[in-house]
């Protein structure tokens, strides 16, 4: 399903790039998910650099408009080629206007142990145990009158128990959120897909208040690692919350305990 | 000096912006230090922006090309003015070329105490006792035969004793660089020049292994809070090293001990 929904076909000109937002992948009210976004604009990316075993390494991305699902053109500005590290500049054109636009470094990425600094995953229950105990998301599913987000049928997140209080109105106010995340159809992990999973889960702020929609400014993935098959360790926590905007970040371990992607993002909140 | 070195006078279209890349900013060999890039991308982007009372809120920025010293062109597109916040790209352009490319967003920035999650800063000896210790940087001006880098002048930075073993041939192996960092002519810090303090010191890696220079590929500041007068303390820490590439987040302080500035950057390293 990832990959379906991530094809990009060649425009008309040769940095345009013709792709399907497709309903399969929004969270609430059709709104795609933005990780989602994220991975469709790096296989632009990669697409328009033409460097075959190279991946995005580092990507930005900036919300300019609200996106919506459908045919789309991604607009893409190769600004490097490089030896090291080639650039891109990808645009998500939606009814003629830039809705998102991602700026993405591309270059190889080996299968390699940390040189120093590895950190390891959080202590958390295991995967079976996360939705054996009600960690399955979206709790939201039980209630008929409010059926689960479209996503949650092609990404599963088995949340650590000890994290997911705010489902059922007790946030633990610690503003961190512990899952295992994987693909419903049993795709595996690639750093493509990565994109997807950096943010792919709701804001972590809401275990500290389940407040409205926490709509990201501008969020920035790194990806440091091919990751090994089976699920991945997410860890996502919030930093500051001041001025109306928060800070979050994540971070995700392959089935080894390895560091394969990180992400920051600044977002903006309203406190009740 | 740093309001004169980051002045932007209107080009020729009214998206190009005039500006003189100085050598007082530079480090090394005449390379303008990244930081001051990434201020005077800010205030170009602010000109075309032109929504008085706001400021540089969240930045990333993308090296394309080498920079250089001497007169250049800033190019804007103004991505969206909005309610709550805008967006800008700005890239500077040297020799018909682009150097370096930012994306801005750009909103209101109160003087206001966090909601939540207040970091305050690390424990660390006074500025003076910094300075008295020999953490004045750069070490490197007491031999002759290697003048310290002409931003020294312009911007000071007092190492924490306990951080600063690299300069002399011994890195602690934390990978953790602490300072207390000011402007010499003792202008006070504002938002813009946050976003010259997020990268105006040398790599954290040098805490860990002194090698050559680590360029950054793609970096992100937030600015926070708008801070007070006085000096900022800055904490500048390594992640994971993995498959030649680095990430280092920074944290900076004002004189109240507000966290007023937050950056992650992803590099490359080459380790011994």
């Amino acid at each position: 399903m990832f990959d379906e929904a991530t094809t990009v076909r060649p425009g008309e000109r040769p940095d345009e790039w013709l792709v399907d937002v497709r309903h399969e992948l929004t969270i609430v009210n059709g709104h795609p998910n933005g990780g989602y976004l994220l991975a469709l604009l790096g296989r632009a990316g990669l697409a328009a650099l033409d460097e075959p075993g190279r991946h995005v390494v580092s990507a930005t991305v900036a919300y300019l408009a609200a996106p919506t699902v459908g045919p789309a053109v991604v607009e893409t500005t190769v600004q490097r080629h490089g030896r090291t590290a080639s650039q891109v500049r990808t645009v998500l054109m939606q009814d003629g206007r830039p809705t998102v636009e991602a700026q993405l470094i591309v270059a190889g990425l080996a299968d390699a142990e940390p040189d120093w600094g590895a950190v390891g995953p959080p202590e958390m229950p295991d995967e079976a145990e996360c939705l054996a105990t009600g960690g399955r998301r979206p709790e939201v599913a039980e209630d008929p009158g409010f059926p689960p987000p479209p996503i949650t049928k092609v990404v599963q997140v088995a949340y650590d128990p000890a994290t997911r209080g705010w489902m059922e109105g007790r946030p633990s106010g610690v503003g961190e959120i512990r899952a295992w995340i994987r693909f419903v159809d049993g795709r595996h992990w690639d750093p493509l897909s990565l994109l997807l999973a950096v943010d792919a889960t709701p804001p972590a702020t809401f275990d500290i208040a389940f407040t409205g929609w926490v709509p990201t400014l501008s969020l920035t993935a790194y990806i440091r690692a091919a990751p090994a098959p089976g699920p991945l360790q997410l860890r996502f926590r919030v930093g500051q919350i001041v001025d109306g905007r928060v800070d979050e970040t994540l971070d995700l371990w392959d089935s080894r305990g390895r560091l394969v992607a990180q992400s920051t993002q600044l977002a903006a909140i309203r406190l009740p």
